[in-house]
């Protein structure tokens, strides 16, 4: 049970929602167990915008943020939290079941910035719920971004979820829940990662460069690593120091090699 | 966490539903967590066979009973349990928490017939949960013939929930949560109900009848005692044999009153 700070603290991210109804059931959602903060991916300008007019639209769906990209979105998160069902997916990255998310949302947003300075400059942890498009749901690529995916228990023969019921489902338990001591915590949670997403993407992209430079891989391969990179820098539970030596080593070393 | 068996015990019933796009998503979550019993009271006809002509509409909706009122829909059922919020409306009857919802379903489908000859002739227990229309909700009358109010705990600002989104967090509970021997048991489940639906009805009218001959009161408020009789006859968690007698009783009564 997620409490109000918490809550404030969570937003929910669509990705490429297509249906004006289900962006509206979404968002309803929210209302209903008390989230507001919502931020939209490349959505269907005129779908979205026809949702966002909708009669009785609640304030949250105008106060949305719009974003280019996942990782625009993402950039200030600390745990993003990827949702749908294993049944056609091998999951890249840890899972938590649906009834085990409250856990590590709660786990995420305890875990204090490292020193005082940090605590004065940082923004604190902030956590995002992820809801791919209606058609197929969060793609391999969107999930690479993700460094949880919580799964939906839904049955085999039926499980794709209706995405306003599928956001309205996740919100219930996280809005419920009592986390216990008992439940289960997943791997990811164990070291909380508490480096900002932007940041991570920003030493993906240095390493990157230093791969290319020290031609580690063949060029066709590069968004294979690319890809592998994120997952991994996710999977790391870095922190904000973590991430600042790093870029400065890898600084170093790409300047090296440009010599 | 409902087994296939429990599941198949419990029906879900939309009262006049009007939306298609409403039933179509009650019936997809009811898919998705595994249930496949749907009845429909006194839908708008043409909605109705829109929403099962429907593209990928799936085949429970296909199967759905149809009845024409409340009463109907529940005679064979044990225990009936309304769905809301207490925001607007004060309950009549026992309220079960959301998340406790299991606990109480899953105690009302143990309870075994009372006797051999009657589990041969019983058709044993069977829980509805009843939603109502999507701009009211259940009425007082709707709830007068439900055992338990399931209590869905949505934000006091935006209380009301989208019919399909309510059908999808109440299934969720129902598959995933597994019954804890600590959690909070409803008051009427501690003594359970196992005579049905449709039996409290006539028993009701007899008790009725007995009323309107002996001139208990008069006729302008026979509406409302109809409606305090089904609820304790309801919160009296009889068995069929208690039904037997009483109805033994009252006809006994009544024969005498009309000589």
């Amino acid at each position: 049970m997620l409490n109000p700070a918490q809550r404030e603290r969570l937003q929910i991210v669509l990705v490429s929602p297509r249906n004006p109804l289900n962006i509206g059931a979404a968002a309803r959602a929210m209302a209903n167990f008390g989230f507001t903060r919502l931020t939209v991916v490349a959505p269907y300008e005129k779908h979205w915008r026809e949702a966002q007019s909708a009669v009785g639209a609640p304030e949250l769906l105008l106060n949305a943020k719009q974003s280019a990209t996942l990782a625009e979105a993402l950039a200030d998160c600390t745990l993003a939290i990827g949702t749908g069902t294993l049944t056609y997916r091998r999951a890249e990255q840890a899972v938590v079941a649906l009834p085990d998310l409250t856990q590590a949302v709660t786990a995420a947003l305890e875990s204090a910035p490292e020193s005082k300075l940090e605590s004065a400059l940082a923004t604190g942890p902030r956590v995002a719920l992820v809801f791919g498009p209606e058609k197929h749901g969060l793609t391999r690529e969107d999930l690479s971004y993700c460094h949880l995916l919580a799964e939906i228990p839904t049955d085999a023969h039926q499980p794709s979820m209706n995405l306003g019921q599928a956001v309205a489902v996740c919100l219930y338990e996280l809005a419920v829940r009592t986390s216990t001591p008992g439940a289960k915590k997943p791997a990811a949670a164990s070291g909380t990662s508490t480096a900002q997403s932007g940041d991570l993407d920003l030493l993906a992209g240095l390493i990157d460069q230093v791969m290319k430079l020290a031609r580690y891989a063949p060029a066709s391969m590069r968004a294979a690593s690319q890809h592998d990179l994120r997952l991994v820098l996710r999977r790391l539970a870095l922190g904000p120091r973590d991430v600042r030596r790093m870029m400065g080593f890898f600084r170093r070393v790409l300047y090296r090699l440009e010599r």
